[in-house]
């Protein structure tokens, strides 16, 4: 079958690792160096404070940066752990994981839409929107790899309790995102802040993830 | 002779998988975070329906940006198909490379050019024309390096049949922006959306594209 | 335990590798050709000595370009140190590095600052802090794969005595850019000078290196 | 000695082949999409005749980018070619290296002020010169590994002709060059496409250089 002519694993995570290098440093031209106006005395105290007020009103294009530095971050890494256990990949897989960049790749528009119009219903929802899209395709090209008849780009010795953990890992950020995303109908000042909650899945043992998606701790995860 | 002396072919995936990265990263800068007017009150219904309606406005740059990624993807697909079977370089593959990552470069240009204009002739025949220097070049790196010739540069025991796909695979892309372009003299507002007709080729079944190209199916295809 | 789960360590030096090629080239978008008036012939004199005079003007950007790049270079080059006696990865390792890149991000930013503000007490404090973060994140990293219980993730044959070279240029490093920073309380003037300090150590051998900060000399240095 | 602790070189490829790809796609930033004035109709075939009208006036703009762009692809291949047969790195070969990419990221600005200004004698001496400085830094390296006390870094069955021949092709270089940049002082107005001259040696054959340079042929020059 043509799904099942293999090819390298490398380019792939050559290209999403550029790709992600360049997005991660793109949001980071958001934060634009503040002018004073030339009336000022430069060195003067005057000239001080006002550049210090100025710096300080950068704030939430420096929230926004951080957050999408992180979540992006965190996309990156789970990425990298899928392709660990990957060994090769195939037209499909490319092409999931070539969707997977195209959302990645919105994230600066849409970070920046956030720290412009961060009160706005409707750039939570395009914000939060994009995460969910960019986490359910790592969620379906994990789920890909996995399923029975595709388990020949994956290395076989890998244990299913790692298949189960990174899935439930994504499902855990996606259902975030939702939460986050959903609770800026009731309040556009606090949802922002709630996107960072999808930072306590990434630093939380394997462990507390399945007693917490699963109610029970399996012995042998690593 | 000169042409003959090899070089590790690593150096060549990395250069293109970088360009690549920029490239399609560049893309999303065409999507500008819309500005508007600083009378609307922020959070009110008004600034959030004029929010609305100025990103709705996007449509053009936005259909651009996804018809250029997946163009690009496409590219970066058929390259990484031809080295997973090219097993070391020479100076002419090199440049014909660096040749093809030029026309590559000036895709942010083309795709801005005709997310700006996107009803003017000009605009459709720059990008068209864009388009189809690289998949030429894609197509004559194929004839270069499987010519009997320059056949120590690619892996000896590659198949016949693989060596006919790819060739037709590109030519079919040709061939549809060929069309693609040449339909901008009848409907300049059609035009742009035939682009898109190139992905059906990526995404048949290598069977039907020897059906298609030459009336009747080989048995090996892979 | 969790964090024992090791991960190769190619794609974090890939990931690395990509987002200092980006931030140091984006450094160089600080420096902008001048404009000169349209009033001026092409090719005259008085054109030729307006373009020369704002040329000039450019020289506390080149300045900060030229200090920033090498400096950015060190951490690089420091980096690429750790990770040529680091064999394998794992989740805390990770994220050390991710915090390690975000603070590297800013450097173009802070850059900009500096080379806009280059004598307001403010733009020294972020640049120097910037810079301090990065090197403390180098520091720490370090001490993390080199702390005995963490030696899994670091080449056993490891001499100790190049664990200590690596921590101590780092800390050199640090205490560089706090005596620069905390100079600029002296003279603005002076201290984004001293910043330029920090290349003394890159340059030292080991040997000065360990009799500077330990007052003898190992005999095994390598 | 310090200089002899040897450092693995993939990781200065990586950083080398990400900033030519970052550098060699920021040129093409520089030709912006034309704005025509607001008052044509779109689609009519007096906007069509402006378009038309202000992409050529892009022509400058676009020879200065065709140019950069093949130097940079040249500077490339000569640091592949290079690289191919150096087997390791130490401090010194890094900071050379690093240098070398400091001159590359010039580029984009020295391009934009030839773009800009490219009948003024300034703006070709510091195209010829950020030139003249990266080819230079090219030839350095070359003879830094190739001379006796660091022979351990080049692979040591590397035939002398090799090293001879990959010395004279940058020095040809250098020189077409000076040439190109002195030969503005008698017209600022030729002496751009004079710089195209350079490309000259690269298509040339290994034997022509040797006869070119040393007014006779070895006979195994590969």
């Amino acid at each position: 079958m043509d799904d099942e002519s293999v090819l390298s694993k490398n380019r792939i995570e050559a290209l999403t690792d550029g790709i992600f290098a360049v997005v991660m440093t793109l949001l980071v031209l958001d934060i634009s160096v503040p002018q004073i106006s030339s009336h000022y005395n430069i060195g003067s105290v005057a000239a001080e404070t006002e550049l210090l007020k100025r710096l300080f009103d950068l704030w939430p294009k420096i929230l926004s940066f951080g957050i999408s530095f992180v979540i992006l971050a965190m996309y990156w890494v789970a990425h990298h752990r899928q392709f660990h256990y990957i060994k090769q990949s195939n037209r499909v897989l490319i092409w999931i994981n070539i969707m997977f960049l195209m959302a990645t790749c919105l994230v600066p528009f849409s970070t920046s839409l956030l720290g412009e119009y961060r009160e706005q219903e409707i750039s939570i929802l395009v914000y939060g929107g994009n995460s969910i899209v960019i986490a359910s395709l790592l969620y379906f090209q994990w789920r890909y790899v996995t399923t029975s008849h595709h388990g020949i780009l994956l290395d076989e010795n890998l244990d299913s309790i790692i298949k189960t953990t990174l899935s439930r890992r994504t499902l855990f950020g996606i259902i975030v995102y939702l939460i986050a995303t959903g609770f800026s109908f009731v309040s556009t000042q606090l949802s922002p802040f709630l996107f960072a909650l999808v930072l306590i899945p990434a630093f939380l043992p394997n462990k507390t993830i399945h007693r917490i998606t699963f109610g029970r701790s399996h012995e042998k995860i690593r």
